[in-house]
């Protein structure tokens, strides 16, 4: 499938799903709200778009688990505590709909319902716990990786370059580096799900930069939420510029396409470039 | 092992063990913070207690678990957009200590931690899983039941008994439930894991009355937490008086005390009655 169908048929399966699993009435809509705020879904289609390609089934649990995860994720980083944004994707952001203590509730949730999710995969049960763990240890990592964020800024640190990419690895490396290793995982092919998942880290790397970048380059309108107001965020543009950052994005991008080219993954790599594409002519 | 010598042996161990596990020193520093800021250690102790009587070995990963757990869940109640406590056993609580970015970081970072320990219990595939399985259940209900408690008192409800029992179910019975009931899954014996369970929601409810009542009873300086802001907060003392409720609270422990009996866990027993008789002549 590519980006786009994939959009339309994993938002459908993503509601349904968490329409029937969560019981409480007041998590559930905050929930659903973030959830059905858009966004690419990048995350679930590399795990759905790599596992097509190497031949792994039943990957939907995982799909929802990751993405979850990641709108968990934001919900919190937007809270008033940490980067108070009160837009994303062109909606008011969770505590401006909900309140402050239902988005702390509905984020403690959210992150702790991937693992729960992830019990029910139809595998044996030393591939389950292997995909438990990966997706605790991303969880883990994402979750240090904002800390490092946040601490940097709100203590008026200026880290070093390698803080800066260690960072970033955390922050956004992590759930790409997840999402490109479980189809590897569910195979039980331990070598390649390490290849893949520093792969994956990578691509997350060059995916924050191209990120940074744009909001240097557009408006809060165009982009459907605040911008400017991450001036104190140490980004690595601010730290090397915008084309060293820019090269250096490009990189990593570079090796990403390489790893799937030399592992026959045409679909997905088609798809990259094509994305890619569409995000240089903004 | 009795209550107080548990405690100190727990204590040593519990922090030895996050200042080995955690690597980001922020989150380390205030987990541990809140973490050696004492308590009755209650719900590792059922676990090492039943399991010592059931002949269970090797809980001790379960035991540090079930307190980053607690501990977790009041570093978030206390935030300022939840409970807004200042104190907690006699200490600033962790976001005056921290600020609230900090505290609502190590909170997400704490209620996925135990998850991951628990992978590393020396038991098979198969009682591993049921392990984190029941720690995920009670982890989210633990949230439910902490959301619906702050939904009832932000949006001024006012809870019918049965809401409120069901309330005190998950908010504070969950993880007494879970600590009665470890020791059983960890042995294989899911019917009585199940009983125990039960038996463990039902000393939550008791034991969540007689905190009620305490802060009834006693002052702020005595408890060392924030006492009266409860004002607004809906319990069953409000719902039907307070000799109502304490015989309530004395049935279920009741309940509890004959589930002790019957499966001759005499131990745990007698360490349960003292337990009473010190918070009765406080």
């Amino acid at each position: 499938m590519n980006l786009f169908d994939y959009k339309n048929y994993f938002e459908n399966e993503l509601l349904n799903f968490v329409k029937l699993e969560i019981s409480n009435e007041d998590i559930k809509k905050s929930l659903l709200y973030s959830l059905s705020s858009g966004g690419k879904r990048l995350r679930p289609w590399f795990i759905n778009s790599i596992s097509n390609e190497i031949n792994v089934k039943d990957t939907l649990l995982c799909e929802i688990a990751i993405e979850i995860l990641h709108t968990t994720s934001l919900i919190h980083d937007d809270l008033p505590a940490i980067d108070n944004s009160k837009l994303r994707r062109g909606r008011e952001t969770n505590h401006i709909k909900f309140g402050e203590y239902n988005s702390i509730l509905t984020g403690d949730y959210g992150f702790v319902f991937p693992s729960k999710i992830l019990k029910k995969l139809p595998y044996g049960n030393n591939i389950k716990l292997n995909t438990i763990n990966a997706y605790l240890n991303s969880t883990l990592r994402l979750i240090e990786g904002e800390t490092e964020d946040v601490i940097f800024e709100k203590k008026g640190i200026n880290p070093a370059y390698k803080e800066i990419i260690n960072m970033y690895k955390k922050k956004t490396g992590e759930l790409f580096g997840l999402s490109f290793s479980i189809p590897f995982i569910l195979k039980g092919d331990e070598d390649k799900s390490k290849i893949f998942y520093e792969n994956g880290i990578k691509f997350g790397i060059s995916f924050q930069i191209y990120d940074d970048l744009k909001d240097i380059l557009y408006d809060s309108k165009e982009l459907g939420k605040d911008v400017g107001k991450d001036e104190n965020k140490k980004t690595l543009i601010s730290k090397i510029g915008v084309e060293e950052a820019k090269k250096f994005a490009d990189e990593n991008l570079q090796n990403t396409l390489i790893s799937f080219k030399s592992e026959n993954l045409h679909h997905t790599l088609k798809n990259i470039i094509e994305l890619k594409n569409i995000i240089e002519k903004r």
